[in-house]
């Protein structure tokens, strides 16, 4: 299955190859995946390859697919995607979920995961698991969320709420699996993911896993100090990176009010507006010193930037380029190393969505056999 | 052989519970280690407990050892543990090796690594590899230094010029590992060790292995930007940690002239010289600040000062400490989370000695049937 979600060696014969089975009993698990509805023939492999043309083969269009279910302080989606990762339904809506109960927010957003499902399943689709993307921190359990400052909850059971198969996981977290799983990168197993709603959150991918630390708090990018006698952070520290590049400090110091939106800004500096430049630019120059901090400790092979910051990558990134190139001076860092997500605004979305159908992946044989398939391939 | 290591279950019986094997089996196994000489029985267990009692049993204080050497700018050194990781056999000698030639270097240890590896013999143990510590960043091969700008190398062979079954490996890692497998800390197994002698050092211990980053350059702590605009550093860039807390920089700012070292300036600490301990508050505040960067990022467990920087502790912790807990804001960050190191200056050569023999450890089999140990469990 792994294979040929690579989408290499696609006939039977080049799977055997690949994994070092014989053709035979290649053939008789590919069989069983057919029957199973995991896996579809697409015909004749291309000709002009040596030996006896392969069928071709793919994951299958139908069959399983993953539910994943955003909560923004400003709006909530769903989607559904397929074995593939394709984006099969979707839903959003806007939303003040800022202090609004969480009892209504989960309500809304069981209908939207509701609406999608059912249209999942009217085009032949049997969703296996719903992940809930948050902009907060996760209990162990994977069900609760412990705290969510930027919506104001403390210890809400968001996947109770949600039905059967939830898993609830940190959306920055998510963002990192999606340009992970489908970032179109190759070979990308080892990097920084940034990015920023209200608040800066980075995740880190080490060997191809996200990388959770000893308590889950990895990745608080946002509370890396940039400058340390700098402005006074919501955290209590001075000069934090969001003290300088967080939404409401970055729309401030452009002169932008809040209520207007990362949208306005991302328009004045369409426009060449001076105050907008400068604030990116100051901001990028920021996020370039607290990553610098996290290249030199972590060495990892790229820093993504993802996420809504990647709608404002051409005026953040030539600072943060700059003060990369500056500060990682004692080995191969490369300019083409901080990478835009080709994902933008949708990628934590589709992680989650594709996060709740990797399980089946990983374990083809629980859902051939009809086991429960617990969603959440969360560890890559 | 591991339950043994951690000096639990220390009789057949406990050995069977612990590992889930029979009793006769772990007999079995047993009976091969003690014949091996990997093993050897201490009496009856202590009484009290309930039934028959049972022998007590440990690793062997003869059978195989591992060889640690390290070259220092301004020391060489060398020792033999035995299997538990006790030391056996030390010498050390004084030298100056920055900018000597490294076959000259390579020539003396080699001569010192020999004393020890002899005397070990004489005492009845099995001397299986040897593992060198270097301040500098070391190649794939585990044999070639690449680059130790203090010594002034750039791909010296090392490993070649000190014999067969020899790695060499990264001091600040091999300090680390020390601190993993000897620290006599409970269940650590995700911590920052920092450690410092000309540089400053720190490397990642994630769920009990090394972290190496993408490219082998993970740990560079010294770089980590604390004041962006602060002193111009020898890497190019401004205000790294190392400008405030490198042994340099700290030396002058304590008015220690730099020949005198970081002896003359704990005296000078210890006797309550004002600049001397103003400079070490204020380099224990730029490392404090660095460092809350990485808990941010990284969300360790502990963070362990070792090496020389363990010890300034007395003078240096309290600022660390400090800053910690005004920017670890966001977590539970306790200030008995930041641990001084109880290994001193003898951490990295130690850890050098016992990865060395850590592979019987992993793998009895290979040495009982006689085959080729390698040394280097550098993965903890």
């Amino acid at each position: 299955m792994r294979a040929l979600a690579a989408g290499e060696k696609v006939t039977r014969a080049g799977v055997a190859a690949e994994v070092g089975l014989t053709r035979a009993t290649v053939s008789t698990l590919v069989d069983e995946l057919l029957a199973a509805g995991l896996l579809e023939e697409r015909g004749a492999q291309r000709p002009g390859t040596v030996g006896r043309p392969g069928t071709a083969l793919g994951l299958s269009a139908t069959g399983p697919a993953g539910v994943g279910a955003e909560i923004g302080v400003d709006h909530l989606a769903a989607c559904v995607v397929d074995l593939r990762g394709t984006v099969r339904c979707r839903t959003e809506a806007p939303a003040a979920n800022r202090d609004r109960p969480a009892p209504a927010v989960l309500a809304e957003l069981a209908e939207l995961t509701a609406r999608v499902t059912k249209e999942a399943q009217e085009a032949g689709l049997r969703p296996v698991g719903t992940t809930v993307a948050v902009p907060g921190l996760v209990g162990r359990d994977r069900g609760t969320v412990l705290r969510a400052p930027n919506l104001g909850w403390e210890d809400v059971p968001v996947a109770a709420a949600l039905g059967a198969n939830t898993v609830v996981e940190n959306e920055a977290n998510l963002g990192a699996l999606a340009e992970l799983w489908l970032g179109g990168h190759d070979r990308l197993a080892d990097f920084v993911h940034v990015s920023a709603e209200i608040g800066i959150g980075a995740a880190l991918v080490v060997e191809g896993r996200l990388f959770r630390g000893a308590r889950g708090f990895a990745g608080e990018l946002g509370h890396v100090p940039v400058r340390p006698d700098g402005p006074l952070c919501s955290c209590g520290a001075h000069g934090c990176l969001e003290t300088y590049a967080g939404e409401e400090a970055l729309l401030r110091s452009a002169g932008v009010a809040t209520a207007r939106g990362p949208a306005a800004l991302r328009k004045a500096a369409r426009e060449g507006d001076p105050a907008a430049l400068r604030a990116l630019e100051e901001a990028g120059a920021a996020l370039g010193i607290a990553l610098s901090g996290a290249v030199n400790l972590l060495d990892p092979q790229a820093v993504v930037v993802g996420g809504p910051l990647a709608d404002l990558a051409p005026w953040l990134l030539p600072g943060v380029r700059r003060e990369l190139a500056a500060r990682v001076t004692d080995r191969q860092w490369r300019p083409e190393d901080l990478v835009t997500s080709r994902l933008g605004r949708d990628g934590v979305l589709r992680g989650a969505a594709y996060s709740s159908v990797r399980t089946v992946l990983d374990d083809p044989a629980s859902w051939i056999n009809g086991s429960a398939v617990t969603p959440g391939g969360l560890e890559g």
